[in-house]
């Protein structure tokens, strides 16, 4: 069987598994819970060493070849420099455990481990370049201020859009309708609805707004194209080299394609391998450099 | 000294009390804590009660008149009906209590008890109307999907801008600088200063908006004439009968009122009295109508 890598998809909801030979044959997949470092570093942990003991039960391994295994992790968190530093310092039980961004394993994934350019547009929004080697993010910042183009942010816009309509203040829209259904509240009753709501709660509202775009609501139109050039002149910017291919990922990713400008359109391409995948060549990648 | 009249201004961070004697001479004042009704009943209550015994004993009289008092108070939260209602079922000490919208009773007071509008921004915003006895309001609905052109409203545009200045995305402000300063933070360093702020956090930055805006900053004049068309909107809206004035109050009120449309501006008036004095005026009107 040779040497055991490890590849591992770490985000904010759950953290997946691979489980390959050093051939690359796919032995078992494991899954445990949230592993965004930021979030919370001691659950991260406990998520990554939990998702990779299933993928080993799964290929009828026992737990002690845990120390054998080499680990690559894309985690989310780590952007943030002390995050990184904390998580580098950590005592593993893997025999190496290499580690970076979600993101970038994500590009890395996506382009099969060539150069190429990624935007992730779920709940948030990012945006993630690898050309010669050199990485560079671009946009996610957070809600309510960054993530432009992103769930959270559509369903920030219906709400303000819907909210000038019902004072007279904007155009009327459909949004109005969908999102009175969808929060099961009349009118200004939405407000309440949406008091204290979580990036996620507006995300829960994009479909709609791309629903209604789709249907040719003029508000909801608007909304979508001012998101999606955000994330055309995002791509640009990522693709500056003239050359690359670049991958719309996350949830909305595919959605909002339609919606971007002709000439970031023809670059787009369907992303080669899944993040899990990634995470194995970047474990395979460090191990051969570091011999 | 006939039948004493108390006016109370309660809101978010203080309540206060004017006594008057029959003829509306002012006899004494007093200050006690948030009167917020819809955030916290109890304080509210407790803090008109406190406030009305200062004003008491600024005026010499002992607390045993509290129950030949007359109060009129106008009170942030009573907007919703069901604090409304719980507000007015209060077995409070007074010999009569008089409740309305804090907006209500701040329209009274601007227009001397006349008809007219107020549009009050400040770390929210709102607007109000009271013609022909009918009052309308328009606006708040909440940070951060309403409140559009208040403190909360331009400080997170500066954001959002700043943010995309910083990612090659839009252009560049002075206002990074400016929110660099104020938050003690460098470049990308903004986002962990504000990650989690409140609105007025948020409305902390305003004024950074407008000092920008005065000089010239393309970025922040565009935030600033977006937040004022707004509010020139609600404005026409509030005024549509063609005759009465507007104030414009809060702490910003005066402020945004030059970018305001001309046609709104030539209704600006400044406002005839303060809340408190306008929640005596209403005190005694209702005391008269009851007989």
């Amino acid at each position: 069987m040779g040497q055991l890598f490890l590849g591992i998809d770490g985000g904010g909801s759950k953290c997946k598994a691979r489980l390959v030979d050093a051939a690359g044959s796919l032995l078992g997949e494991g899954v445990a819970g949230p592993a965004n470092a930021f979030q919370n570093q001691d659950l991260a942990r406990h998520s990554i060493v939990e998702s990779a003991r299933r993928a080993l039960e799964a290929a009828q391994l026992p737990d002690t070849r845990l120390g054998q295994v080499v680990a690559g992790a894309g985690l989310a968190g780590v952007n943030v420099p002390r995050i990184a530093c904390e998580m580098e310092a950590w005592q593993h039980p893997f025999a190496r455990l290499y580690i970076d961004t979600d993101i970038h394993i994500a590009c890395l994934a996506a382009h099969g481990g060539q150069g190429g350019a990624v935007i992730v547009a779920g709940t948030g929004s990012v945006g993630y370049s690898l050309l010669g080697g050199v990485g560079t993010s671009c946009g996610a910042h957070g809600f309510p201020f960054g993530d432009k183009g992103s769930g959270a942010w559509l369903g920030l816009q219906a709400m303000q859009a819907v909210l000038l309509a019902l004072d007279g203040l904007g155009p009327a829209t459909s949004l109005l309708g969908q999102l009175e259904a969808q929060l099961d509240a009349r009118g200004l009753g939405i407000i309440d609805a949406m008091a204290g709501a979580a990036p996620r709660d507006y995300g829960a509202l994009a479909p709609l707004v791309l629903d209604c775009a789709q249907r040719g609501d003029a508000v909801a139109l608007g909304i979508v194209e001012d998101g999606a050039t955000y994330l055309s002149d995002m791509a640009h910017k990522l693709l500056d080299d003239g050359g690359a291919a670049l991958c719309m990922l996350g949830g909305l990713g595919e959605k909002l394609t339609p919606w971007m400008r002709p000439e970031v359109l023809e670059r787009v391409v369907p992303a080669l391998g899944q993040p899990d995948e990634g995470a194995v060549q970047f474990a395979m990648q460090r191990y051969r450099e570091e011999g």
